[in-house]
């Protein structure tokens, strides 16, 4: 299935910045990008990148098309998706920062859309992590509390849905204390990338959290 | 399948004290523990509540078993599944805060234990929200990133083990920003109390927040 991975490159993870400096946030942005395409390649997914400024895909490491486009988000989005439904059954939208998703967790994403209009993976925080949708009069809006928004847009549309309950597609890595699941649960390079960097759990009166022990190497 | 639920009678969700009083917090743990009884009984579960003090069945508003015993949650915990798995096959545990559970994930949580010694369910933040022990001899810890010592201690132990991968186990409400997820899907007691004191999704700068807007009713 067709799978558009948007990709900040210019300014990825600001969130991030107290704890990583840029260059480390570029790498561990690129680590998990490189971990999705290859969760949604392995789960039988045909990804492309859908960045806001061009990119080599030396960079990226694996060889898979580039769409450049500087629009919003949304709009990228929303345009490159109604683009691609009309050459094929069902498009899906799966974000770069998925740090433990796994091949199992995109291919229950791939296979909840068999029969819907819209099968919808919430993240934590209101987001929508991951989508497929097979019916070019959906609604995008990844603003806000997208989840619901994507919901009604759907609900107002006439069109089938399907939630997908997955935890690791639920967690995207925005700030620091999202690390923590990427320790616990990460089995690629962006939670290798994170260990490399000096970064470990932490507990503490019986709570979780992360500390960086190191410079990195 | 028996399922024990843990529930904290004293001080009942402190984390919860900047956003709600002592009234309120025990009101809406005993709405989550409530929204827990009727998923594991919908799922085909036998639930009994593990309590730290006395609870009126009145209280919970469910005739369902109660547990009383003051020891702290892990020894609690681990005495009555040992005590349970002497008369059934399976037991499972599962915490009272899991506000947006279905009977659905409940119920991929007792089928992932159909072929297994363990099914584990994460929580965000390292949590161990939901589990089914086939094994006596496995050691239960709650304490700290409990996901990842129930994890070593059943690999030390040989059992089989089986992740449930979902987000309506994962999530638990510890603190005020886990009311969004409440908010953004719940669908029992637990949402429709916290909707009635007033609290709502608030974004901003396309962020997900909760903000109360009234005292309640």
């Amino acid at each position: 299935m067709r799978t558009i991975v948007p990709f900040g490159v210019a300014e990825p993870k600001t969130r991030l910045e107290s704890v990583l400096g840029p260059e480390e946030r570029r790498t561990f942005a690129l680590a998990m990008l490189r971990d999705i395409l290859d969760a949604v390649t392995t789960a039988g997914g045909d990804p492309a990148i859908l960045a806001d400024a061009p990119i080599e895909t030396e960079a990226v490491g694996v060889d898979v098309p580039v769409i450049v486009d500087d629009a919003p988000l949304t709009a990228a989005i929303s345009g490159h998706v109604t683009e691609a439904l009309t050459e094929t059954g069902g498009v899906a939208v799966v974000m770069a920062d998925l740090a433990i998703a796994t091949p199992a967790s995109i291919d229950r994403l791939f296979a909840a859309s068999a029969d819907v209009d819209l099968a919808i993976a919430p993240g934590i925080g209101g987001g929508t992590n991951a989508l497929v949708v097979q019916d070019p009069t959906f609604t995008f809006d990844y603003h806000g509390a997208s989840i619901r928004d994507h919901l009604a847009a759907a609900r107002e549309a006439g069109l089938s849905v399907e939630e997908v309950d997955s935890f690791r597609l639920a967690v995207d890595v925005d700030e620091p204390i999202d690390f923590a699941e990427v320790l616990l649960h990460g089995q690629g390079r962006a939670a290798t990338y994170l260990r490399e960097l000096g970064f470990e759990i932490e507990t503490q009166d019986g709570r979780v959290s992360v500390r960086r022990t190191t410079n990195g190497t």
